[in-house]
């Protein structure tokens, strides 16, 4: 640690206090409301801080709904900005989900907007996110922020620009009031840093809350927001969105603008590339986050940005939907193979849906290299970070093993561009081939697991070593009736017995949400989000 | 060379009898027709090879009104193909522009399709590019052909598959009837290797026919073909078609499938990509070819594309064009200062056209950069290939000093990337903040040079770059006035005034075409398509 530098306990301390200042006194509940219990998703509307009004806000609506309250005059800017700003204080005192606030001045713009766009005096056209407050994940730059993505050596430097999302978000009217927690490194499934400390998962807080981006999973699962903004490498928008049964969108790569974003690979690293994407309580609010932003010319923003427009598609008559069980890596869990079943039978019921049972190949393979991709500098520069005020290795990170990934040379990553080339033709056959709309899948072979114990993305890296957009979709719940089985159901050999004797039964994975994933071909990301509006309207019953 | 392998020069000689025995007898005219003649534009007329109907079919359309004719029935597809067969036989024989000639096959086709779609037999709607005969450079794959790029160590090596664009012109309903030739390495400005030997430029045989597309250039200039398909990494579509007066298109990278195309560098090489993209005698014919490619769901063929769908958009009112009247690095010789200019004073007497000054920032530093990208693995994957047969280095290649660079480590390769991404936000602001359409300047500082000279492609490489789409649209040619002027004209130091003294004045570069350069902003290909079309009209008096 250079001597100049405050030890990270120091500027955590510090941050922390920072923090909690930002919150408002009697915005502050008792802990004692809360500290015992293992859900606490019923205290943000128990717990007496928000009035009528306010628990209507945040509890009645998803983004589309409530975009048209806001639109409609129904509810100012202002009181829909106080009402999550509270609820969203609720949520960051219940699961420690929030890094930066900044109520203020989001109620400020909040005020401004209502002012600038008031019927009254017959104002302008509404932008299309007119008063939608929108929560991010920390790694997004909001100017006059840190954006430290939970590293000591980061905390206190303000954003001197948005990220090009930031940026497209306020432009097209949202108010951005607070960014969210992640791990150390932003690459492991527990978001756990030595400046903010861990996130809990709201429905269960002996589970991960998910990663990276499990903030925003926690603070969306709680109703603290109704649309956050995640970044997806390897399932980080994904993983927390099952953690937390919400929706997740991870779109290709290049759609959403990236440019901007704090990651903490080697600046020019290239071969698999982080994508932003929405995390939602609906999905037609994935599809309004997406539409908003590809019809806003996101070339401007960002000159990393692919500019695919929105087509305003309609999905194909009859669909084709390819049905993968597991992805010859890690077996599902009861649970998981009981929704995704479940899910199954009622897509077969349908006169709409043609299921394709469709295999996934060799997804161990290309699983490492998504490792290799993922470490193709090794882990100096990370340790290099942490040395910088002294800061310990989260477990997690430590248990991932990313950091002994030795890295590669310049012809190792082209090896790695050759095996992928391959896999890419691989893929593409087995969509065309089978003339697939999507295929439905886990996004993981178990729901939220205790903390510091995820250990695997096949399920959800698997598309962003191919580069093809993926859903999260909540289903249900662990059950009563989901016990635990032999381990001899473990179809993979020694890991995956290692990993299946994970889930112990219902008692300890009680209220873990229980998810599918729903993947379409690189570039169709619009054509995806139709084709799953499909699949959650017969599978949820919507 | 491996004692097993023959030298290089028996591989030669038998793969030039072979093509030789590919032309009809009677398709064979006296050399001393032309081996005199330094410009051999009149001979294919001249010659009394091709008969009226010949003659008519390929001269007097482009391929949009060539497509109206066959779908109209006014010709066959098999008189359509046999006339372009002829001609390409005799262009061969001016120029030596082919390479794979497979003229019984596509005539076999044409035959075919003439039989398949019989508007008698009230048969199947016609598909988009029915009938049309297209050349393709000879590193694209055509199966049951070789794709030796004329290196000996690939001869004779018959394609198993089609690339991906190849085997979407063929869906689409084109006849493909020859290959075409490119410098060893497909990396320099003459189209010359120790298999084929060397391009003629059909117009002046003592200047160069471009590279790397140079047969495709030659072949298009004499009509032998008027649709082609080149690639282009650093100029290789531009250049050519700059030297033989042609348009050529650059797409951005992925729109136009490049998969299974061949190509020198070690495989799974990143950076920058080389693109497939049109080669035409008229602009329309250009957007033709973007069109019908990008309406035929590119990513079926090809799971490296970037499918963008063709979205039939308008150009605005007021075109808003920026002018860079030269990159920094080198002055246009007097030729290209004079057709620049003049293209400029027909745009600013347009009352749709307004033109702003712009300055191409950095252009030499990226240009190093591009190199370094060209360059990454170094040069000993070029010896390795060049030795299996004991073949020699071009003198283009050696010239180019390609084969000096170093290559460079995965850090290396990162910092490239991080140059580049500033770059990528100076560019956009560039075209951003000046609400561009496009930028129109030169193609490269001069016309075709004398053989062996090209030496630099900083005009167009700033847009391989950058992956900025670019077209080269010919205006004029060297004309008697166009004398050449004192050295200290030469602006930016010693390497450019050498650069500059290449241009001796009229005589030497006599017929020798000039073009101009119009460049959108990268996956804005369509838009430029149509922005270009509107300055081509303009400029060219349509």
């Amino acid at each position: 640690m250079p001597s100049e530098t405050k030890p990270y306990q120091a500027i955590a301390a510090e941050k922390k206090a920072q923090q909690w200042n930002k919150i408002p006194k009697d915005w502050r509940i008792p802990t004692e409301l809360f500290h015992n219990a293992t859900n606490v998703m019923d205290i943000p509307l128990g717990c007496g801080l928000l009035n009528e009004t306010e628990s209507k806000i945040t509890s009645d609506y998803d983004a589309t709904a409530l975009l048209e309250q806001i639109q409609t005059g129904v509810w100012s800017v202002e009181q829909v900005t106080v009402a999550f700003c509270k609820r969203a204080a609720i949520a960051q005192q219940l699961t420690n989900c929030l890094t930066e606030i900044f109520f203020d001045d989001a109620i400020e713009r909040a005020k401004k907007l209502d002012r600038e766009y008031d019927p009254k005096s017959r104002g302008k056209a509404l932008p299309p996110l007119f008063g939608l407050p929108i929560s991010l994940k920390d790694s997004f730059q909001v100017r006059g922020y840190g954006t430290s993505t939970g590293l000591a050596c980061y905390v206190d430097q303000p954003a001197e620009d948005n990220s090009a999302l930031a940026a497209m978000l306020l432009d097209l009217g949202a108010v951005l009031y607070c960014k969210t927690n992640l791990p150390q490194s932003i690459m492991t499934g527990d978001p756990h840093n030595n400046v903010f400390g861990r996130t809990l998962n709201p429905r269960n807080k002996l589970l991960t809350a998910g990663g990276s981006t499990g903030g925003e999973g926690a603070l969306l699962a709680l109703r603290g927001s109704i649309l956050g903004a995640g970044t997806d490498i390897g399932g980080s928008i994904r993983v927390p969105s099952v953690c937390n049964g919400i929706y997740g969108f991870r779109p290709s790569v290049g759609l959403v603008p990236h440019g901007g974003v704090r990651d903490l690979t080697p600046p020019g690293t290239d071969g698999v590339r982080s994508t932003a994407g929405p995390m939602a309580t609906s999905l037609r609010d994935c599809s309004l986050f997406l539409k908003s932003i590809l019809q806003a010319d996101t070339w401007r923003y960002d000159s990393t940005a692919i500019s695919v427009p929105w087509m305003d598609l309609q999905p194909r008559h009859k669909l084709r939907i390819g049905v993968a069980l597991n992805d010859g890596v890690y077996t599902p869990t009861p649970p998981v193979r009981r929704v995704l079943k479940q899910a199954v039978d009622l897509l077969r019921g349908n006169s709409s849906i043609q299921i394709i049972p469709v295999n996934l190949p060799d997804v161990k393979m290309h699983y490492q290299d998504l490792v290799g991709y993922l470490a193709l500098s090794g882990s100096d520069h990370y340790y290099e970070q942490f040395a910088r005020t002294g800061e310990p290795v989260i477990p997690s990170l430590e248990a991932s093993g990313l950091l002994s990934v030795p890295g590669t040379t310049l012809h190792g990553f082209f090896d790695l561009n050759v095996r992928r080339a391959e896999a890419a033709k691989t893929y593409l056959a087995l969509f065309r081939d089978n003339d697939l709309d999507a295929i439905l899948m886990p996004p993981a072979p178990h729901t939220a697991v205790p903390l510091d114990s995820w250990r695997t993305i096949t399920y959800t890296g698997l598309w962003n070593y191919l580069d093809y957009p993926a859903v999260v979709i909540p289903v249900d719940r662990v059950r009563d009736t989901d016990a635990a089985d032999d381990l001899s159901n473990a179809q993979f050999g020694a890991d995956d017995e290692q990993l299946y004797s994970l889930y112990t039964g219902q008692e300890q994975y009680k209220d873990a949400p229980v998810c599918i994933q729903v993947v379409g071909y690189r570039h169709k990301d619009e054509a995806l989000m139709k084709t799953a509006a499909v699949l959650d309207a017969i599978i949820n019953k919507l």
